[in-house]
């Protein structure tokens, strides 16, 4: 029991690596000279916990490699002695998905900040990790392009964090999730041998390594290079605020829209809470006596973009909204966008704590969802501001608690697995794009039988045969494949016709 | 050496199954009682091939179930048995991915051919693998639906089949290929284990093992069931017909409509033999006196298709078009594609065979590619006619020849595979959409290291342990798995305090 949070329950440490810690922080050292290793407890807080900050663990020893063959060493290293190694890239996991272990390695790809190329002939970039979300969208902003996943955090967050999650944003509606404009990667194995996945078209032959490496959350191998997917910037892009009296007039909005066949950029909704948060933090004009607000945009040529407000406005009226402002001004879209990216720091003042959830659920099924997740909160006495990304069913209810108060943290926790568990009995998924990570972990048996955990696994074991990358996180029962072996397919090759059974 | 066209090295027979043939096709029959076993070799001989006709081989036995049940007693009595299974859809792979072996069952999906559910409030579609890409189309098409993805042989292929190959088609460019609108599947795998890949949503969480199965090519396990996502129909299409006095005309506009941030619904590019072959199949009016015709889709909304129009015309006429045409009616939209959808038939009609290969270049090496592969036809003395996905760089060369003239058939196989290499060579890939299969196998080391391949086949180890599904196909060299075990990690579950390693 290594996690400091009451109930975490993660794998015991080694105790064999943590006697020999002062040997290995002296092999590191040799492998990533200079400012590439900090083992001071000091220098070493900062890596205690990700963005899921009710669970804290300062790790082994940090690692800061700048080149591929660092990391393959660093790697290679690891698993010929058989030592944990927990990649990180900012930190921004709301999932726990980079909570350091006791007794691993904490691989951190900050140094991989660097844009390698960009082809737009191609409409691609090819970037390291570290560089991070928005970075790859300002780098190619003058030529006209942009990165369209967007996270909440792409300030701060990494592509090489965005590939390990499969992260989305707002504009994922549109314009997909990082699986859908990631179409290559360099991956160094745990036995530091160097994979090329996909490259700068849709399809590659052979096995899709790359897919299953997407959203992978650190569990088979380490990405130190992606070449993403550009896309021109529209020609206009035009924001529609929303204003309806209640929450159910709202989602038969978000239905009625996607039901005319319109893919909005986005749409997100957001609750009266939400909202007065949001609203007393960027002071952008939302309206404040409706109980749920829609954020529409609306982007491409704009022929069409004038045709679409027209439609949306028409589709809005017959569902009773109350309010409807157009943005006229890019100055005016983005205030638009400021409150509801601001909105979980916004919704954080309102209490000393909150849990940032992640669910998805079937777009019918939102208003009996809302009219539970309000009981919930009646039920654990705790208040739950909701933002969520309407147009793909993807909630985010943010529970309000305070840690400092006894058994406050249990309760949170408590409901937000009610709210996942009630997310998966409506036909949904226990995540949206935050990732399983600690988090979520002992509830994936809700989603999955026996069989479909022990397949994923197997797949793990292709890539990790003794299971030390990232353990603890995403499965709720980890099973050893060490004992079967690695399946060393690179010795004794067999070219075909002497090849007596395969 | 089973295969029968000369050259074709395919994985020795196992004389221990080939002895036992009675034995098995009796066992089969208590599986798949009724009509569901097929073993008299004049009513195997549809089976022989699929769509790459150059090679045949009939199979040890075809078995045809109807259930899921049965699929997975078939395959588990196969594993038990170390017996060999090579699944099939249509069989209208021009891979090579459905040839018989000797010693293998063949599976037939025929049967499953029942539509589920249509779920339109979640645009999507339960579907059986044996149902035809045309038939979800056709049955929600009276909902103001349709399924994107649509190869030429639409009217015939399966949807399994375009799982097994992540199928694609002339929409592909703005709609993605099959793994872009495939949302779920139920996967049989060889212990006859059933397990539920992804669901009526974007992200599941855990490992993603449905994108791995999509173009697996029958590798992993049987697909018995396929969630694929519906788009509303556009409220209006409209194709245009463009004439260029030279290829790299055509190549630039191709360019250039993209550069614009235009994504048409399609871009296809035929060259002179190819519109020449189509117009006498088809009679749609294509001009004849061009080197290279465009035809451009753009769908939408009335005002966005009329103002994309207006740009396409411009952008083409300053890159020396000759002819342009647009649609003025959906017959006539219909009719421009009728020549594209054909011209695999319509080029066959020149010639007593022919080739058809798929390999994929960066956009802007379109002119280079085109001018070496003239080059190459000379020197092997044979013709070859281009049609190609131009919006995605994915090429379709038909190369000509006759099986009955001594050599033909070596020499074009050469100059294919030299076209693939040249792909490579230039920065692209062995394959666009129809797969690795038998045709391509043999280039795999030409895009993929030791290291690259070998990580592929760990994972495929993962799946099938005895690597019984579809042996000799997509891998170059096949190694032996089962001789590590297979990772049982069903059994000897350790929850976690009480893990001391994993």
């Amino acid at each position: 029991m290594t996690g400091t949070a009451p109930g975490l329950r993660m794998p015991d440490a080694d105790a064999r690596v943590l006697a020999r810690r002062n040997d290995i922080i002296a092999d590191l050292k040799a492998i990533v000279p200079g400012e590439g290793v900090i083992a001071h407890e000091r220098e070493m807080r900062p890596y205690e916990s990700d963005a899921l900050t009710a669970y804290k663990q300062l790790p082994l020893v940090v690692v800061l490699p700048s080149t591929t063959a660092q990391v393959a060493a660093v790697l290679k290293y690891c698993h010929d002695n058989e030592i944990r190694v927990v990649p990180r890239g900012a930190g921004t996991s709301l999932s726990g998905g980079a909570l350091p272990l006791e007794d691993a390695v904490l691989l951190g790809l900050g140094k991989f900040n660097k844009i390698l190329e960009i082809d737009t002939p191609n409409r691609c970039a090819v970037v390291q990790p570290g560089v991070t979300n928005l970075g790859i969208s300002k780098a190619v902003d003058h030529l006209g392009f942009y990165y369209a996943p967007d996270p909440s955090s792409q300030i701060a967050c990494t592509i090489g964090g965005n590939v390990a999650e499969n992260s989305g944003g707002v504009h994922c509606l549109k314009y997909g999730l990082t699986t859908n404009n990631v179409l290559g990667a360099e991956l160094v194995l745990i036995t530091g041998e160097i994979v090329r996945l996909g490259g700068k078209h849709l399809d590659a032959g052979g096995l899709d390594l790359l897919s299953v490496v997407i959203g992978s959350e650190g569990l088979l191998g380490v990405v130190t290079e992606v070449t993403v997917r550009l896309l021109k910037k529209p020609d206009t892009a035009r924001a529609v605020l929303v204003g309806f009296p209640t929450s159910e007039d709202a989602g038969e909005c978000v239905a009625r829209i996607i039901a005319a066949g319109i893919i909005p950029a986005g749409i997100e909704m957001m609750d009266k809470d939400a909202i007065a948060a949001a609203e007393a933090f960027v002071n952008v004009g939302y309206p404040l006596d409706v109980e749920a607000l829609l954020i529409v945009e609306l982007d491409g040529p704009e022929a069409e973009c004038a045709h679409l407000l027209e439609e949306v406005t028409r589709i809005a009226q017959a569902c009773n909204s109350v309010t409807l402002r157009v943005s006229t001004s890019e100055a005016e879209r983005l205030g638009f966008w400021a409150g509801r990216k601001a909105a979980f720091p916004a919704v954080g003042r309102l209490s000393p704590d909150y849990l940032c959830m992640d669910g998805t659920i079937p777009r019918r099924q939102l208003p009996f969802v809302l009219a539970r997740m309000r009981e919930l909160g009646a039920k654990y006495g705790l208040r739950c501001a909701n933002v969520f990304h309407a147009g793909d069913g993807n909630l985010h209810p943010l529970i309000l608690y305070d840690a400092n108060a006894p058994g406050e943290l249990h309760a949170a926790e408590s409901f937000g697995a009610d709210i996942l568990r009630l997310c998966v009995e409506v036909g949904g998924v226990l995540t949206g794009e935050h990732g399983v990570g600690v988090e979520k972990r002992d509830l994936m048996d809700t989603m999955f039988n026996e069989v479909d955990l022990a397949q994923q696994q197997r797949m793990k074991c292709a890539f990790d045969d003794k299971s030390l990358l990232n353990p603890g996180k995403v499965f709720p029962t980890l099973h050893r494949c060490a004992e079967f072996g690695r399946m060393h397919v690179s010795g004794g090759a067999l070219p075909f016709p002497d090849l007596p059974r395969f």
